[in-house]
């Protein structure tokens, strides 16, 4: 079996022995004579595997036991509905905008609050994180919300904002787990599981128990109310078991390569050598700020269109797939997540630097 | 290996033929270099999968192009939330209580809407389905809610209440193609998957066109619109991609099988063995009543903690699991979902003769 050079940007590539593992006891979980899919999420089998899933993510990120870690679903696009419906009190929030999420993010928050833009890239075309001082947030906000790595434009916050003592709510559906995680600095982080640690159809919500309220408005639906999971350990109603599973394994790998330290050295590395091909190119040039730049995913193009379809059609003969930009934008986009080998990225740049040297002089 | 027998009430057992597939195909899909769990759900190859599991749906169950087929998350439980949020437009709702689930959905609706108890077998310990007849429905209402199997109960609708032009929304949650539909009978139903058709995870609701609104309040979470779902061919956010895969992978086996026909022959036999068994027995016996017996899950007890206890311990050392009832009820429930072997009921109906033979006289 030939694998694929994978840089979708989500769902996205998986590690290799996770799947191996994955695929091994698929049929049979370790003599249980049955698939994790087919357990009693009320089973001790079952119960086994998401508490250690549980532990395993506290150890990896160094979550202390005043956050909890909700297992959830509807993605990240529920949670731009959930958060403000369970953490507004004061009914004001502030928002940086970055990109097309953090928009998304800000409009539904508005039907629950007053969402208050603070910051805006939208006239730089979302290629930078915009500029603030900490004076520009309000200190009676109930949060202040970013989307701290931009998967469309490829940028990422490399300060976090300060916010004093308004709670800081991440949006990290693209860079969760990619490097170690200083969880003081926020008071709610949320994540599509489907980029950078597990499969599709598992949301992570990781929020400071003191920010998850009772006194929420009567027509809060139950599922959407924070208090909902944490009272009942995820397990209100039937969680997404087998994703669940998944992103467990590959948060063991996480932790049986180095943890979050060795992940960042790793991402660090395949994106150096990425940005290094753009910066010396010819043909090919980053589209995002320098100081802006995502360790996730990096996104370039040749200023012209055909060429860029050119491009993207021989790296797809090279078994390299999934790095046309998102529909909106254009160009290419390459997304580097934990599970993606150096190899491929190797792999992309020699195709860039081959398809440059092809170029009529 | 040793397959279990798996009587869970879900997540429950799945075709082994489906399990074997996915174990062969989950490194490497097709030939296609990775996983499907790895696979954009905008890729062509995740676009062939989505699409041929919704014709297979439409084919299997007979669903016009007037019904959609939504793939969702979150639940039937976010569906007690969704189902009035969306349909209520006079704001009346009635309820037939036939026990947990349909109370737990009454009680949410009664956020959005006038929900009405028309009929409830509370005061039978949700033994039956209770009686009601057509003049007892407002013919104003928005909807009538049944659940039409009740999984904790044992019981089932045999036959679907008369609604006349108010449309019937059904909780189909255990027992979702486990027998032919007459769509024309319903105007929405809704399932989690992972009882008789997939993994836990997924969410599918079949709905009439015409009753998806696009003038719901402004509050209406984004998400939780069926009309956000119905412009985006599930695909507004990323739908759960691998719980979708799997569950067409069960479709097909249904339809390779036989289709709804042969699945309600196969599970009108296995239910006729264990409910003989029962009636037969002089020391178990079924709790729901006759009228009213699911062919999806057979609760029963033997009148005796210690004995039901014994009996579950017992069994399970033949491999049978997951038979212990539901935590408020007691007792045992076999649940013989589709992909529940007619072998398995056999090994269970020994184990209760074989129990009851070594009973002291």
């Amino acid at each position: 079996m030939t694998r694929i050079h994978n840089f979708s940007a989500g769902p996205a590539t998986l590690p290799l022995e996770v799947l191996e593992t994955a695929a091994q006891e698929l049929v049979d979980y370790q003599g249980n004579g049955l698939s994790v899919m087919e357990m009693s999420h009320r089973s001790s089998a079952y119960e086994a595997i998401i508490k250690q899933t549980e532990r395993d993510i506290r150890t990896l990120a160094n979550i202390p036991e005043d956050y909890a870690v909700l297992f959830l679903q509807g993605g990240a696009t529920l949670q731009f509905s959930m958060v403000p419906m369970n953490l507004s009190v004061k009914g004001k929030a502030d928002f940086l905008i970055t990109g097309h999420w953090a928009q998304k993010a800000a409009q539904e928050a508005q039907k629950y609050t007053d969402a208050r833009v603070i910051a805006s890239s939208e006239d730089l075309q979302f290629t930078a994180i915009p500029t603030f001082s900490a004076q520009d947030f309000r200190n009676d906000a109930d949060y202040v919300h970013i989307c701290e790595n931009n998967t469309i434009y490829g940028t990422q916050f490399h300060a976090l904002p300060d916010t004093g003592k308004v709670p800081l709510v991440a949006d990290q559906s693209s860079c969760i787990f990619s490097k170690p995680l200083d969880i003081a600095r926020y008071g709610l982080i949320y994540t599509g599981a489907q980029k950078n640690i597990g499969p599709a159809g598992l949301t992570l919500v990781i929020i400071r128990k003191d920010l998850i309220r009772k006194d929420l408005p009567e027509a809060t639906p139950l599922l959407l109310r924070y208090d909902t999971h944490l009272g009942s350990d995820s397990m209100y109603n039937t969680p997404p078991t087998y994703a669940i599973y998944i992103t467990g394994l590959v948060v063991r790998w996480l932790l049986d390569n180095g943890g979050l330290e060795a992940a960042r050295a790793r991402n660090e590395k395949k994106a150096a050598l990425l940005y290094k091909t753009l910066d010396e190119s010819r043909l090919f040039r980053g589209t995002a700020d320098r100081g802006s730049r995502s360790l996730m995913n990096v996104t370039f193009l040749t200023g012209d269109e055909q060429k860029d379809a050119d491009f993207i059609k021989m790296a797809a003969k090279r078994g390299i797939q999934g790095i046309k930009g998102y529909r909106t934008v254009g160009g290419m986009r390459a997304s580097l997540y934990n599970a993606l080998p150096y190899e491929a990225v190797e792999a992309l740049c020699e195709a860039m630097k081959d398809f440059e040297r092809e170029q009529p002089c």
